[in-house]
């Protein structure tokens, strides 16, 4: 069983990232939650979805997870003004380890400077970053590009799930 | 007396839409908000500043107005899915008539496509977007090329409206 990274902060989309975590457990990975700092609570925009923090993305490292997840709402936006968090991201995906992003997720890549030359989707607010970006923007529900896998929206949830499980298998 | 749009709908960030409205109203000169829906109320992004939506962005044109506001927070995110505010920002920018901008609003000139070449400034989760699309991105409180005037967020606003009320004059 695989130990899965998700990187969040306040503003998530709250079933971008209790959906997937909820599958990811029951199929019996760990989810370990990384933010800004460890023991902070962080909220959904709904307000109904505490999380708490498990790690502070400055004292973690690539090599004690064997993939990403990156939900999407206001989430990425408050954590592509943190370095570490920028870093942190731009590592995985040079690592080749799966790196599952979804509706906002790819404003931290773009930040990461890691799109260039990705086939990549994405929430429709961002459809032009994406592609200033130099990445390809696909308009499916679930793109997987090497070891990049995206999604559009919660709309995509299901088929985002099923096919982030399939690779982890 | 000059006639000022601002381009507004919900999760404004709600100093940058307030303070420098209050500050046209009180030199003078009118200011129309534009939106989704006519009539429909927005909120800010504290929940406090309920917006009346004075005209659709679908039934305007860039001939009614003198210059354009747009205030960031994470409104210019929810517009930019929008074909018709996006045509009405072009339409402005390209019209040489001021337009404001601050904080996320340059997000809405980058799905307009008006950015390359120009020298602007916005919020710090989006200076990879403002360089990708092709614009200086300067680190500066206020930044005035030709008819676009920027600024970085809330601790600007002073300055922000200063510029903004000398260009008016």
């Amino acid at each position: 069983m695989l130990t899965v990274a998700a990187i969040v902060t306040n503003l998530f989309e709250d079933s971008e990232f209790i959906d997937p975590a909820e599958a990811l457990k029951k199929t019996g990975h760990t989810v370990v939650t990384v933010g800004i700092r460890e023991g902070e609570v962080v909220w959904g925009k709904t307000d109904n979805s505490p999380v708490k923090i498990d790690r502070a993305v400055d004292s973690v490292s690539v090599d004690e997870f064997d993939a990403l997840l990156i939900p999407g709402g206001y989430s990425p936006d408050k954590l592509r003004v943190f370095d570490e968090a920028v870093e942190f991201v731009r590592a995985f995906v040079t690592s080749g380890k799966p790196v599952f992003v979804i509706c906002h997720g790819p404003q931290l890549l773009i930040t990461a400077r890691v799109l260039e030359g990705r086939r990549i989707t994405g929430y429709a607010s961002i459809v032009q970053d994406i592609k200033n970006a130099g990445a390809e923007y696909v308009d499916e529900e679930v793109v997987v590009d090497g070891n990049l896998v995206s999604s559009r929206g919660p709309a995509d949830l299901p088929a985002f799930i099923r096919t982030m499980l399939e690779i982890l298998e």
